[in-house]
């Protein structure tokens, strides 16, 4: 016999088998309720309001779940509601899964936060003489299946927390399996994590609301290993010559990483032991040197990596500054030379999921390169150096508040500097526009050479543009270049015949599309093919942070993508310097 | 159609469907072939030799694993071969499981090593440009399920054990799901645990050979903790009044057992690292305290645990003597005061699946008893003190040679000492044969008064028995005595209904029946109904450590008992009294 079930406020009526569980009936129907439990009415997140139909009298918990809200008495969960006759029901807005824009600069997506890190309030009851359960034997009955494994260590804190008073407490749950802390009091709302870009010159640190997928601050810093070598080769070399290195470069990048959380906490007074999760997308090498792995097994042919993907590790293994009972998951390395950024950043755009033929362009200081051709991918990697990045570069700076980043000509050189500031120095997009702009009025020529016997071009007071810094915009464009032609030739397919350009990088979408083309550093398509999607390395672990599906898509799609290594490649050689002329592709 | 299996030297002969893997069809036929690798061919345990029928050319990895044993080329490996036709086998006696006995005295059962931590060898290849695997990647090759769980810090071993020579290494796996350590060479033999009888007053260490289930050596000590307290409840109630001891009290008997354990290590010439488990079977304090967990609940009404069952926990959360990145297991505690040791005791004699009533008595500082009537277990303890192990009596020792275990009296009164050394003092079954002889002959009477104006009885030179020392024997045989009338009576049993009376504890099975009924300690029931079955608690930390069954079993058992406290039964206090006196139960 099948019931009606209309739900309010969308107005829409379906039809329900009898003794269907009234959440399930609402899913099927597309209405995304939340559930933190797993369905099992333990964490009173699917109340609904039943305007018409039965309202029997709800269970112990449920009673104390629904009060804790101080919902009226026409409210049930709707994982412990069985539909026995026609209802209807009203969904209130904060019982649905909220939405989280996934690079909200360039490319829309929007995903739904689902946390591994999700947050239980409960309250133990006092045992007596009659039933004296154990506190282990309460916390099994209450999470069946994390319940299982809750440590003496935890247990012990709860003895400590509950004391005499017996009062409400929380449990942090991951993945559905593990505890990983109790806390006093009711602190289900606050539940954060950190999603970290880690870049080999830069790094990226999100402060993100869990439950509600919100970002809460963004901050950039100098990755603090940059004084033992400005590229990823010079540290590997640097660890391999010396491995008691290893130390000092892991916590060179970990001091970095910790300034920038603690003003962040700080600033938004959330205590660190609140955070329970921090998701890290970096190279390979990076992934590395982060958690002091040995890197020899890099510096040296076959350049294979000691992990590729990981489970989430005990927070307390990285140092980072968070619960150290909390988790640190590391987006899965492709292979030896295209890292976990990449892949946390192809899961930011979905380019899994997308048809036709694409090329996904990460410039950092490597440059990451993978063409998506039909359903097949393959990635190379290009040391471009730190140019892009302002590094490396006579009055180079971070794309920070000072840094000009974008310059014109029009009746002489206009420079433009973020947020407005006096300029302070020049970060990437700016020293494209300049080589550009003094190429197009014939100030250097198409091989780099500065005109004129100065040897340096003036830009603004105290900054300027010396020959080596030409040099090395030209190396970095021209590793790029040789890049996409190999993957391109590979794949025997031509610029003409890609759909779009996916151009990720710290540059945002600063990046001038003509400038850029007139040096060869993008190939020459249509403009709105072009893509900018800002930092996709920081979205992707964003996503990863807070939705686990994300994390499965990720995981997948690093397991299949095919990797070229372009130092094997006999036509490298050539095409790399036929590339350092700066040139629009044909 | 059927094919026909020949299985020699037995000589059986069964009938096998067409396909079937080798492996299951001999198990079917109840030859228990070992199998480390759950039958996927990593092993190398399974090997057959195949006397006639098909030999098909093995596999590289099969092939690798028989050359490592030699094996000429008519062996195979059971787990991968699959009959296609008629077959006669012969099967190495080394293939097959080993037999491990529980309770060698008193009381035989025979259990079938299965441990949680098995060794397998394998051979990394080396990674070469075209497929640079990243060496995550091999393991989950190689290990499919604990695979994905290996840690950077194991990666991290990994890669610095193989470095440039890419030799053999061993996998230290355990429960098949996760993977402990990776070992140099091939070091599969060396699989060693420990089975540590946690006792109030009395530890016991047995070093165990994990792969075949043999005792290498046994070492018994006093519990260090043993100067915070005699018994339990003092021991509690010092952390109780002061929180900071319970670290002092968990370091006292840690640094009691690494005693133990390095002194059996040494002897043994087995490095510690080389020990990857360690069970303890302790009461519920004793646990508690051996983890420092709180213990406050224990010490005050309604008696509840922190922690009953758990999961096995990180070695080096536990301070033991033995690879860090082993496990403990903790033998599940029943309920506040009938904890894990008498759990793994009634594993030991696996009462569970015994038809009829019986009575379980462990004699230790606690008295434990546990009564089986049909399918359900009532437990109860009752606080005996350590008189029963040779504590708080003026010659009282514990019994390891020296003691006097034994007493006569035939012309005048003969003691027996353990190992015919001279007697240096007086154990626990010594004690009860003096009082009962003292009480036949009238030296004392049975309200326990030593008669005449002495109030000390010699026994020998340098020992004797005080006035103090008989009502420690009092108290603690009335101790015992109300628990199992209580019990019996909980359940309406007479005595004379028991099918029998298993009796556990250090006592062996030196403990004299007739004395100890005379004393009213066991109640009067024909002699062949009662069986000694030795240190229980230490035989089911072995049955526990070797097999995962039993583990399994024990986990089962230790939810299943019911649990009354004789503290809240009205008649506890009338019942005490009249045990009292030194009397044989009508």
């Amino acid at each position: 016999m099948n019931l009606t079930l209309k739900v309010l406020p969308q107005g829409r009526s379906i039809q329900v088998r009898k003794n269907t569980v009234l959440i399930e009936a609402l899913h099927e129907a597309g209405v995304d309720l939340i559930s933190f439990c797993n369905k099992q009415g333990l964490c009173g997140k699917c109340f609904v309001e039943i305007m018409k139909g039965k309202r029997p009298e709800p269970g112990a918990q449920e009673k104390w779940l629904l009060a804790r809200k101080r919902l009226p008495g026409n409210f049930r969960l709707a994982c412990l509601y069985r539909m026995t006759g026609d209802l209807t029901v009203r969904i209130p807005e904060e019982a649905t899964l909220p939405l989280m824009p996934v690079l909200k600069r360039g490319f829309r997506r929007i995903i739904q936060p689902n946390p591994a890190v999700r947050k239980i309030v409960f309250a133990p009851f006092r045992p007596d003489l009659a039933s004296p359960l154990s506190l282990s034997d309460q916390v099994r009955a209450h999470f069946p299946s994390p319940g299982k494994k809750a440590s003496p260590a935890l247990l012990k804190d709860l003895a400590i927390l509950l004391d005499d008073s017996y009062g409400t407490v929380t449990a942090v749950i991951y993945d559905g399996a593990e505890i990983l802390d109790f806390e006093a009091a009711d602190t289900a709302e606050q539940n954060f994590g950190i999603a970290i870009d880690l870049g080999t010159t830069t790094l990226v640190a999100e402060l993100v609301n869990l439950n509600t997928g919100k970002t809460i601050d963004v901050v950039t810093a100098l990755n603090g290993q940059a004084r033992f070598g400005a590229d990823v080769i010079s540290r590997i070399t640097a660890v391999f010559q010396d491995p008691l290195k290893s130390e000092a470069l892991r916590t060179a990048v970990l001091d970095s990483l910790n300034t920038m959380i603690e003003g962040m906490l700080k600033k938004h007074r959330i205590p660190a032991h609140r955070v329970y999760e921090a998701v890290i997308a970096g190279n390979t090498a990076m992934n590395h040197l982060f958690l002091g792995s040995p890197v020899k097994t890099l510096a040296v042919s076959p350049y294979h990596a000691v992990f590729s993907a990981l489970s989430p590790l005990p927070a307390s293994e990285t140092g980072l500054l968070m619960n150290p009972r909390g988790k640190v998951y590391v987006a899965p390395n492709i292979r030896s030379f295209v890292g976990g950024d990449i892949a946390a950043g192809l899961t930011a755009i979905d380019l899994a999921h997308q048809k036709g033929d694409y090329l996904f362009i990460d410039l950092g200081t490597n440059g990451e390169i993978v063409l998506k051709k039909g359903r097949q991918f393959t990635a190379t990697s290009t040391a471009a150096g730190p140019a892009f990045e302002g590094m490396n570069i006579s009055c180079g700076m971070l794309a920070v508040p000072g840094a000009v980043y974008k310059a014109e000509y029009d009746d002489g050189l206009k420079v433009m500097t973020i947020a407005n500031r006096p300029a302070l120095g020049i970060c990437g997009t700016g020293l494209i526009d300049l080589v550009s702009l003094f190429l197009e009025r014939g100030v250097i020529s198409p091989q780099g050479h500065i005109k004129g016997p100065e040897k340096k071009i003036g830009v603004g007071p105290n900054l300027f543009l010396s020959q080596k810094d030409i040099r090395e915009v030209q190396l970095a464009a021209a590793a790029v270049k040789t890049g996409i032609r190999l993957l391109l030739s590979l794949d025997k397919l031509a610029v003409a015949d890609l759909d779009g350009i996916y151009v990720a990088g710290a540059f945002g979408n600063y990046l001038n599309i003509p400038n850029s083309m007139r040096l060869g550093l993008l190939p020459r398509l249509d403009k709105k093919k072009i893509i900018f999607v800002g930092n996709s390395s920081l979205a992707g672990a964003k996503a990863l942070l807070v939705s686990r599906q994300e994390r499965a898509r990720c995981e997948r799609l690093a397991q299949k993508i095919r990797h070229v290594s372009l130092a094997t490649d006999a036509a490298f050689q050539k095409t790399f310097i036929e590339a350092l002329e700066f040139r629009a592709w044909k």
